[in-house]
């Protein structure tokens, strides 16, 4: 099943994704967000709520991340080996480490499925980075990866989209990745049931149709159990928080010359299994 | 005026604190929370608001974070020149940038004045950072240095807690600081009239009454207007939103032998017309 966010009548509400139509379940569920609705008991009974909503069609409504508001975004940086290594062949001075390297992203930085990514006024350093997003369901402290597939409800693409002079600015990534709307999220998750633990899946990103990373997600250093496993050693997980995971080889940063993402440009990040994340370029205004 | 948020016969609320009572002034004002009422106009109001609020004893209600969920946390590191100093002499190898390092607090890892900080399982590092806190009013984007102090509602003390060892997993510095409750805000907002642009403040941290740091908010590398705007080229301000500003030499990591808190001890942020946090530190169950 795919579930998204969405505006519709003035209202935010979440939904099932069937066929061009979306089938609301935010009346049918009593769930005010899908943050809450992922994390609650209700969550397994998602076929059954499916009968009591009402659908509209899609086109006549305007998606949103897939989780609006997360209260944690948990990004992981160098998690797959062959980026890992172009960042070293690009100078970076980058060891592998015993722990998976995170940061954090705010929500404010996240855009929707067919909204676009916003290069700012601050900088012409905007680059791609496609990602496989996790929404945690079920939350927890100190969570062992053997059990960390329980608390996993869904899939998505992320374009964990940067500003790259920011992110180097003072060695403190946390600039470079929260710029207003850049992180694409959506266009919905796919629920668990329909992608196995630990099934690899092929990741692509295509700049203006060009393909510019191709991967696939049995190339991560650290996989989604250590991932939730470490992030879960320092704080409660919660319902909705997403865990973004890393980006294959083929960034613009590392490239000669580098190449960026500039206004009219269009990014799509598309993940087997999930969709197609598609989003034009457009500069702050 | 000290404003403060807390939690009341089961409600979560916000007032004026007045000698040992503190003056609700959500009823009165109408704004859910403390984040809410420094973004509006009615924040201006303050001083007949109060005239309309119901007093209890201070003794009767509990202290919350001053602002108990900011939408973002944006937190400077290494921004005292005297704490810079000692970092580099105690092994990190560090330049001063030509922008500030800042990095990202998630709410959840905020803890109130007279609440526990939480030394982790995983770690015994847990090193102290006593620190000015500046509260967001009016929001914005690109807000220029010369009218920061306009978005200014107020400051309070913070206790930037870190787990060392964490903090210095991979480079990346956001897992050492953001351990759920390590993170001492309050007890209270000053409201910014009662303290003038720029004024230089002294701040000392004490460990079971022993000073450990001491300084002055004059120390700092970036002074507040520079915070301000570099956070806000890279996303909107919101009310609420709090600006921590780095902390001045005498941190542990950096003694010889390196000191950290335990279980047991009580350790105090005290900044000159503010006030004083005081955190008792407690084992994670």
């Amino acid at each position: 099943m795919k579930l998204a966010s969405y505006r519709h009548a003035d209202q935010e509400r979440f939904g099932a994704v069937v066929d061009d139509t979306v089938i609301d379940l935010t009346d049918a569920s009593g769930h005010p967000t899908l943050a809450s609705f992922v994390g609650s008991a209700d969550y397994a009974k998602r076929d059954a709520l499916i009968a009591q909503g009402t659908a509209v069609p899609l086109s006549e409504v305007t998606l949103l991340p897939v989780i609006p508001r997360p209260e944690k975004i948990v990004c992981s940086v160098r998690n797959y080996m062959d980026h890992h290594q172009e960042a070293v062949a690009a100078g970076l001075k980058r060891e592998l480490s015993e722990f998976p390297p995170v940061f954090l992203r705010v929500w404010r930085s996240q855009v929707a499925h067919g909204q676009p990514i916003i290069r700012p006024k601050a900088s012409e350093s905007l680059d791609w980075e496609g990602e496989l997003a996790v929404i945690i369901g079920r939350g927890g402290r100190d969570i062992p990866a053997e059990s960390a597939w329980d608390h996993v409800a869904g899939y998505s693409c992320y374009n964990d989209a940067s500003v790259r002079d920011f992110q180097f600015h003072a060695k403190q990534i946390a600039a470079g990745k929260n710029f207003e709307s850049t992180g694409g999220f959506g266009p919905w998750m796919v629920t668990g049931d329909e992608i196995a633990p630990g099934q690899v899946l092929k990741l692509e990103t295509r700049l203006n149709d060009e393909v510019v990373q191709s991967g696939d997600t049995g190339q991560m250093i650290f996989d989604v159990p250590q991932l939730i496993a470490y992030a879960s050693t320092i704080f409660t997980l919660s319902p909705g928080d997403v865990i973004v995971t890393g980006t294959p080889a083929g960034v613009g940063f590392s490239r000669k010359p580098p190449r960026f993402m500039k206004p009219g440009d269009v990014v799509e990040v598309e993940i087997e299994g999930i969709g197609v994340l598609r989003n034009p370029v457009a500069q702050q205004a």
